[in-house]
């Protein structure tokens, strides 16, 4: 069994058991990255391109390792927007990369549809890496295989998303990830912050973040972004630390077990406190050797593998 | 057989049987991009640096996977002119990037000339990659490729370049090749694009863009540079297109299955016409393709495949 | 017998025995540069990642060759300071990287102390590339390997370096390793950029330049940032190549067979006037060869190679 999509642009339209057999396949994949020798010919003689509209060291080398632990080749293109303004120019590129011998593309870009966009422009599989406020899938999937691994089950949990709902690809993707493989997901956040109509995707408001909180399985933590305290979206850093910052006070509230997460980069003392970032609920590096893990379980299964049953189970 | 020279400066002075050696060393190496293990033991262990001193995303990818295909490593270097004003800064570097034990050098350059001071300076084989406004010898060869392997031949066939001859060594690249090989080459655009005494090269000018196109069997499309209108040098990007753009009435002055071609990236609805851009005549996504194998075969017979006659025949 | 810290952050606290591992260790390694074929699978499956918060093209690409020469895949992050003007923020980054399965990161940071800092946050081995003023320790090993190539020997040689010690890392580095490998270390250049209290670490400092080089076996030349002619710190470029530019009458006055150094790039004209870059004396080009051989050399002892016998004697 594979992937029925030929890409990956969004986990809104992919079936939960699609899903389970991304999370299963990066099973392995995370062994080969604790081994010493962190090398499999799987991807030999594959190249997988990268195409960055917007900087995001940590995504991009998070994709870029998960090629070369497959021995993939890859090439990174770090584009600025300017010249790709119109929906055409982006076309034309990726005309070019798949006529180059690209064997899967990895975008990253401001616009939102603009991996769908690629995706229906040219043959090779596309991962979306971030398209506007969409969708980032592989950042979902890592956190729905973060909290598989630690409590053993997805379905019936609890998962409170806190922060800037509104801007938030990945709180997108979470939601259509974890609502899929039968969690419950809770959003809170500032008012200006929660985007109207978001309970049709079966994710539930909670104007106060406390009773999001409680009896939580897990607290994802979203990154503030701080050029939206200046379109007056939320008063101050200071202000937003104390109403929806993640302190140890709050985190009592949630299940005593209860996971912190947070995709990174963090801003300590801002939404999240330092000792809980540190915390031994905390499993946010966990995360970023499971994006790898999970990125690795992508590329593998979006080149083919997933039909010659190699390594998924 | 190999090459004569160590290097590739430009197609002036690179006799035509050597250009057909590499084209025909370029046709086994189109088969291995279209493999799906694109990834040949050739140049294991041999290191390939490029120098890029203007940013030009499609060539550096197209050399770099042609490296990566041929199993080269290697290493990119994007310098910024400001610290390159002497002609000095650019052999100590040079010579650094050489002890470094680079096998094989490809530099573009704003100067014309950069190249041959490069190539004199270090023992490596330099291929340029475009110095100012002189040549760009590789993207002439991937012309001269796709027109043979269209139309199996390249003598006595009608080559119509159009646009920006002035500031183009796409344009002077392509005029020392096809002339070479027994084609004949037309060019035409705005009066003031058209570079003085250009006739001694073998090309003809033509004031006349229809007359240019008249029977042609390849029309090869030129990039407006949207600057040089602000230096005064052509009108606006509108008039442009009305009086120098490729568009279907246009096409239909040229022989009926005349190719057409364009370096890019396009200026879509400028110097050409969408519709011409994406019809049955335009071989421009072949063209890439065609670049990475050229580069291929240029990487191969410069660090010394030529004379082992392990690929070529 | 392997290295005993897990690190190498500076030379101040390497012991004299395990700098000469390190330098006979390059020794094989310079031979795998000059071979055809420049691959070893010493460090297949491991990943090297580069993290450059301050642009070194030189020594980036130093270390990017040393790794894949040695079979390491390498990633390279290019970071802006202002994301990191915080501590912390490089502690993130750190143990980010950790996460993704780094075996080794190199680390360029404008902060003195930023490598020591990341060596403690993470479990995988650090090599300082140059923390501000602090240390550079690869380039000393670099100028520490190529004196003993040429001169068979350390102990006893009288090493001039010249310029502004003040505000250089390599002088820094140069001084613990030149002085525990048993060299008489001179310090001269300009008043205002001798640091005060630089004896301390058995260094002396010469007044006078024609002192500091008289019967020296090297003159090491430091580059001269010309920043630092705004700052105040000395007259002018021109009034500076008079009082302590290293031209043929100066290079006159130490030993008959003096080695002349530089750690690049050179400001020709300034710091060294070009015939004596280019003179017979001149080693500089070697370092370069060197810098890699060492930088392999460091990367294969600090991911466990010395334990294992391999290479190393």
């Amino acid at each position: 069994m594979g992937l029925s999509g030929k890409d990956l642009v969004g986990l809104q339209f992919v079936p939960a058991e699609e899903i389970k057999l991304i999370l299963d396949t990066a099973t392995p994949m995370k062994e080969i990255i604790k081994r010493q020798i962190k090398k499999v010919p799987t991807l030999r003689g594959r190249s997988v391109v990268t195409v960055f509209y917007e900087a995001s060291t940590r995504t991009r080398v998070s994709f870029e390792l998960a090629a070369k632990y497959l021995s993939a080749d890859t090439v990174n293109i770090a584009a600025g927007t300017s010249s790709v303004s119109k929906g055409e120019g982006l076309k034309d590129t990726a005309r070019t990369i798949a006529a180059m011998g690209a064997d899967l593309v990895v975008l990253r870009h401001p616009m939102a549809g603009a991996a769908e966009l690629l995706a229906r422009t040219i043959n090779a599989p596309v991962i979306n890496a971030g398209d506007g406020a969409h969708e980032h899938p592989s950042q979902a999937l890592l956190d729905l295989f973060t909290v598989r691994e630690k409590k053993g089950r997805l379905e019936g949990l609890k998962i409170a998303i806190i922060g800037d709902i509104l801007h938030s690809r990945v709180a997108r993707s979470d939601i259509w990830g974890f609502t899929k493989m039968g969690a419950e997901v809770r959003l809170s956040g500032p008012a200006t912050l929660l985007p109207q109509g978001i309970e049709k995707t079966g994710a539930m408001i909670y104007a106060s973040i406390e009773e999001a909180i409680a009896d939580a399985d897990v607290i994802n933590i979203l990154r503030i972004q701080t050029e939206r305290q200046q379109q007056g979206l939320f008063p101050g850093l200071r202000e937003y630390s104390q109403l929806f910052g993640i302190n140890t006070e709050r985190l009592k509230l949630a299940a005593p077990d209860a996971l912190v997460m947070h995709p990174g980069p963090m801003n300590r003392g801002v939404e999240i406190a330092p000792e809980v970032a540190d915390g031994v609920q905390s499993v946010i590096n966990e995360q970023v050797t499971n994006g790898v893990a999970v990125r690795m379980a992508l590329l593998y299964l979006l080149t083919g593998g997933g039909n010659q049953h190699e390594i998924a189970h």
